[in-house]
């Protein structure tokens, strides 16, 4: 007996092959009727003839719950115009659990309701979509550097110090004291470039904003490289080159879930490297121009990003920033001390803020005023400028926020549909 | 002008390149001197003669200190002593930064010294290696299961529940009320194949444990499929062959860093599926006959874990056991309702458990009643019994301690060292 999952049929086509999952839906029209399956790698279509199938079969029609638990037999045929391109002509099947009433219908259900069964909505279609272009999305990600001769270091989820304050961090009883989780894996990461050349921090980073927009979450994945002997220009190569990758991996690796996201792919096959590069200064100039409520010298608001990201069917990369909005540890550009030479990308469509970095202080005595300037303690720094006493090199990186790449690639304006199980200010659960 | 890295060297044999990275070491005789220099992908032999460099770089000799950054432009050679085979024969050295002096020497530094300087430790030959061995270690697992149809899943880190107490949970201030971060990403997991079919879950967990044996870390990553329709049978085949694939790619991808290690081949060689498999009550045996202080029903200690792994030359996996020392969603076993269809493998060389798993309860009611025999409350897990309502289906899965594998792999006896920013009871920094 051959066992296949649906996105393998294909290597089947005219065999007889058992598929294990869960009834999606049933219709009938008289004679025949169509079970639309689902194993989690895709639908399916089975068609059970009442001429070519025991009763117990034919009659389970109306007995099959949504969710009920099934394995089917039969024969894969080739149909164009089901979704994957194969039909099962069914010759039996087994029940393995009839399903209580599904509480998803296909009606309308209000967000709270979905997010309270997220163990269950990550069953649907679309739910189910985004997470499959998650998953690639990460592959794609991880493939990308690991073929550059990047390693994988992964930096810690507690840490000792709130050096710029409690505000934003999440607080944990560490024993006889306090730690606080990881906002951010870089300092480790700067820590290993110079271990390791080229490397790359992913995992999960935690913030505390009592934000309820559906750009936040509590908990999400940030995607981090930082390179040895590396300059701004040269970061954002590798800024666009990864993220031309991760699309147009996607692209090649998602064409069903694409198909259930009703995603314009024309949109992503743009993406495709170089990105557009323009200053801070020339950013400004757009918003004027745009009529936007702007004030040159402060960061970019979500609508800014929206208006700037409308301009330009790619990513585009805004860099050289007012020192003052960005974090101490930035370099200055040395064309300009009052510019940090930082780089923001911005995702097209309206998605924002998706990388954030630039060319890192390696310079000690500086990076000790920069740090005194805030008014940051020095101690918590010690081994951090320790990276600029032995063997200092020129070095940059950035961040890639995941939930924010997945949310723009999968079209999904809601960022908490981008992680299989959100966390929020009011979340926790399931 | 070529940069290359050292581990690419072997492309450009007879040209002229530059490599950009850090002294490791200098050393002189007479005409000619060698820079030993290292670049995170490996470490370099650079020959530097007297009649074939100016003399700014020949005095360069005198100047460069431990950990100095350096590019070093030179010419390629095929040289079969060196570790991997080439060697350079420098036309010039350029200074990035000469470093302060080094902390860590050649000399023998205490453990606790090492790890408070853990940033600059992992430049080190070994850790170095150690850290490169994770990464291949991360990689293998990931391919393993992209290869095989299965779809990652990040679980939470924040839960919202201590239904079995607060003893070794991290407790975190979740804004007006308590999150507690994950243990495991298990059930989650189920709930995940359930939507998906085959999945992975690959995060950081943590254990709040006052333990300080060598064994023990409060953060650690763990890797933990779990896979629809799938028995316990089914589910030791795909352990032995996960690890079986880690275990091979690592042979074939990092010769250099298990020649620094001084890791005897052999023994990973031998580890090839299939691996032997014992019951409980097998085990058991073995320990009476080894005369080991073990007590018939008891959960396996360190000391009798080791004893069984010596008794294999591949790792071992030990199923069926009492239920009453394995956890209440175990499935138990048809044939004997006392034992728990559970599985751990225990790694050989004395390296200890490295996977748990087994199958899980797909029974509603008999789920319901472990859960009220064990005194914990139905509410928390009510999402948890969902998935035994909605299409319930046999399901097993598995958790693997990533730094004990890593531990056994590279033959560290120390966990500390198998992870880049180790967190202990007493240890929050670097």
């Amino acid at each position: 007996m051959i066992i296949s999952t649906i996105d393998e049929l294909g290597k089947y086509e005219g065999q007889e092959v058992t598929v294990r999952g869960w009834v999606y839906n049933t219709r009938s029209i008289g004679k025949i009727w169509f079970l639309i399956f689902r194993d989690g790698t895709g639908l399916l279509q089975c068609v059970v003839v009442k001429a070519e199938v025991d009763s117990l079969t034919f009659d389970l029609e109306g007995t099959l719950t949504q969710e009920s638990s099934v394995k089917v037999t039969g024969l894969v045929r080739k149909e164009p115009r089901a979704t994957g391109g194969y039909e099962l002509t069914v010759k039996n099947i087994t029940v393995v659990q009839i399903a209580d009433e599904y509480p998803i219908s296909p009606k309308e259900h209000g967000t709270a309701f979905l997010m309270d069964n997220r163990h269950l909505w990550i069953r649907s279609k679309k739910q189910n979509a985004i997470l499959r272009v998650r998953h690639q999305i990460i592959k794609a990600a991880r493939d990308f550097f690991d073929n550059n001769g990047f390693t994988l270091v992964d930096s810690p989820m507690f840490t000792a110090n709130a050096v710029e304050g409690t505000s934003n961090l999440f607080e944990v009883d560490y024993f006889d004291r306090s730690a606080y989780l990881t906002q951010s894996g870089q300092l480790y990461g700067e820590a290993s470039a110079m271990a390791l050349g080229k490397i790359y921090v992913f995992g999960p980073t935690f913030r505390a904003e009592k934000s309820k927009t559906r750009r936040h979450l509590t908990e999400f994945w940030m995607l981090e490289p930082e390179i040895a002997y590396c300059d701004l220009d040269e970061n954002m190569d590798w800024a666009e080159k990864l993220v031309g990758y991760i699309v147009q991996q996607c692209i090649g690796k998602c064409k069903r879930e694409f198909e259930v996201l009703e995603r314009d792919l024309s949109k992503l096959e743009a993406i495709v490297p170089p990105f557009p590069r323009i200053t801070y200064d020339e950013a400004a100039d757009i918003l004027k121009k745009a009529g936007a409520d702007f004030e040159y010298g402060n960061d970019l608001g979500a609508t800014d990003e929206t208006i700037i990201g409308e301009n330009f069917d790619k990513p585009v990369m805004i860099h050289r920033w007012p020192a003052d909005v960005k974090a101490f540890y930035m370099k200055r550009d040395p064309n300009n001390n009052e510019l940090a030479l930082g780089v923001d990308m911005i995702a097209p469509e309206g998605f924002g803020e998706i990388i954030g970095g630039g060319q890192r202080e390696d310079d000690y005595d500086t990076l000790v005023n920069r740090i005194q300037h805030h008014d940051l303690p020095l101690k918590p720094f010690k081994w951090y400028l320790d990276l600029r006493k032995y063997g200092s090199v020129p070095h940059s990186g950035f961040g890639l926020g995941l939930e924010r790449v997945v949310a723009w690639i999968t079209g999904t304006q809601h960022i908490r549909e981008c992680i299989p199980f959100p966390r929020t200010m009011s979340r926790l659960e399931p």
